[in-house]
């Protein structure tokens, strides 16, 4: 018996997933995981349990892989709560929005700027997320973004959390640009061979009055050639056709979709290409909500994440978007917990990393203050980790 | 100077609300509040603020009145989340609902209750709630709905908040009964004369597959002529005239109310009745949502509240609450954050003594991780007291 194997147990609910296609198994009750070298060796019956040394016994606790957050934008310093409050009373707001944020950030330090990160990473990873995706984007210069870049990796670091980094140059077009094409210009001259070296993901803010789907393509196959996975905000604000292109680019992931039609939730239904959905922005903003229900029927695959950001959604809660996602969305609790955990990993293309509790995927494990997954519906963002395992070591509280 | 004045001074927003009708002042900033005898003695600017010893420099912290909780009822034993999934899965569920709990409520000892009421109590006071409202309605039978009483009592005095008990014997019709005639004349001749003895208000479930019209005003009819207060569940699962009727008999708040027409409006307006709405059952049963824009425009009192409870919302959280009202009800912040404090101590007829800042009132104060409270619909439940302050004395975190 290696040393360092530990073997959790439980006599509540382990909720596990499965690969698309392949039959849906309830939860595991009761049930017996192996962690070997920061993987997950075994996973079964407590009677076929392996003997090992160190046994937890997790009890009657829920217990869930890792939640994924597979958007956020987590650096930037500044506060435009002001602005949450203006734009639900009616009031045009004047403050200037995103440009307030990049103002501030790019003043913020390099010190300041990784504490208000690894502040933002440290509460993502005590609500129960394991595995989190980062955008820059609130920087719109070259120095700047790469910046954002570095401090993202070094916050992750600090708190301990998987992070994957997603280059955003293209959020809105720079304040120093001549015009919108001399900034995509410098996006995919400057930035881009630069930001693949620092990134695993580049993202287009492909909407109306932000880029168009010319720019996004243009960036987008810049960013392929340069060995990056794909990304892009799409339809929040029209609908633009962001979703055919990123199907036919082969994004990870096209995310938002408030103003998806039918016929983007077949092409979504016939790719690879994850649908991300946002609730915590969909119901801050009070527009649309997106078609949750009808891309699972269509059998789409669907990820839920938090798009925790500096303007309109600022919670790094996932059990909170499981509950909105749950109810607000319409999508229930089994669909929401499987896309904020096997749909996250989806669309991070991490689902041979973690995202569900199977035989070697990477140990991270939350164990919950809760013992059914229905909390996440009756209690959202109050449903709080007893206990939380990354790559196989536990997180201290 | 007095010994134990205590002046606290900020440089961030202090929320204060006015009662109706006053010109409704924007918050100050900077601002200076002096606690006496645990009451608020002063508030102003702090060049006129009186000399004391000891100041508490706040810095740039929101601060608002402790919140109110208006609605709620924490005293139960069993989990049910499993029914929330189910409900929102679309499959019709079995498991008996609030007769479940009854049986598991009943079942549990003095002190296994004592244990989960204060726990729930400790995490409202803990997310911003100075004061709350409990009501019995797991026993439904005379010693039960006596113990549950009893037992709220000693939770909040452990815990250090502010209760008020209301008796909600008519929650269900009791499972011995052999007619909801029966039961409701246990209710009027049994449990009414001793339960005005440890409660403030009567409480009825009035609606549809509940108590009708008639049962609910003998029931009111009988606890108002003993000296308590009136409130009633209204309008959530069908427009029944339950709020016309608490107008009439002068409840001093109508809840739920998410069937409410026009008429129902109106009849609000016109009266000292407050609209206690509650957006985290309304989101959670995916229903129709209360007329909370038309209530306010039309000068109708409002509250907000979470309606905590074993089946349908598991959050004791005001902050989300809050958030909620402002977003999903469509109320805006201003709104929803005086309807979270003023509002909710009118719905108490505690207005003299707490739900503002102002001279006189109880120094139940909350600073926030937060700056504005825009945060509120931002961040939702993720935003947190940094310190509470309960008739004047700091609690313990």
């Amino acid at each position: 018996m290696p040393p360092g194997d530990r073997l959790l147990i439980g006599s509540g609910r382990l909720l596990v997933a499965q690969p698309d296609g392949a039959p849906r198994p309830g939860p595991l009750s009761p049930w017996a995981l192996l962690i070997r070298d920061g993987l997950i060796a075994w996973v079964g019956s407590p009677d076929d349990a392996p003997a090992v040394g160190e046994v937890d016994d997790l009890g009657s606790a829920l217990v869930t892989p890792g939640l994924i957050d597979a958007h956020t934008h987590p650096i930037f310093a500044g506060d435009r709560s002001d602005e949450a409050a203006a734009r639900l009373a009616g009031t045009p707001y004047s403050g200037g929005g995103i440009m307030r944020t990049v103002a501030a950030t790019r003043a913020a330090s390099d010190a300041q700027l990784l504490d208000l990160t690894a502040g933002r990473l440290a509460a993502a990873l005590g609500s129960g997320t394991t595995t989190i995706e980062c955008k820059s984007g609130y920087g719109l210069a070259p120095a700047e973004e790469l910046r954002q870049l570095a401090i993202i990796g070094r916050a992750a670091q600090r708190v301990g959390i998987r992070v994957v980094r997603t280059f955003l140059g293209a959020h809105a077009v720079g304040p120093e640009a001549a015009s919108p094409g001399e900034y995509v210009a410098s996006v995919v001259d400057e930035m881009l061979p630069e930001a693949a070296r620092h990134a695993e993901f580049c993202d287009v803010f492909c909407d109306e009055g932000f880029f168009d789907l010319q720019s996004t393509e243009g960036i987008l196959t810049t960013a392929r050639s340069l060995g990056l996975g794909l990304r892009l905000h799409a339809e929040q604000l029209a609908r633009t056709g962001a979703t055919e292109l990123g199907v036919r680019l082969g994004a990870a992931s096209v995310d938002h979709l408030e103003r998806l039609d039918a016929a983007g939730v077949a092409a979504l239904a016939q790719s690879r290409t994850v649908a991300t959905l946002l609730p915590g922005p969909a119901l801050a903003m009070g527009g649309p909500l997106p078609p949750a229900r009808e891309l699972l029927a269509a059998g789409a695959r669907v990820a839920l994440a938090t798009d925790a950001n500096a303007g309109t959604w600022g919670s790094y809660s996932m059990p909170m978007a499981i509950g909105l996602g749950a109810t607000l969305l319409g999508m229930g609790v089994d669909a929401a917990v499987r896309s904020a955990t096997f749909g996250a990993a989806q669309a991070l293309q991490l689902d041979e990393v973690c995202g569900t509790l199977r035989a070697g995927l990477a140990a991270d494990i939350v164990a919950w203050d809760a013992e059914h997954e229905g909390a996440f519906a009756l209690r959202m963002g109050d449903v709080r980790p007893a206990r939380i395992w990354m790559a196989g070591i536990e997180a201290s509280r």
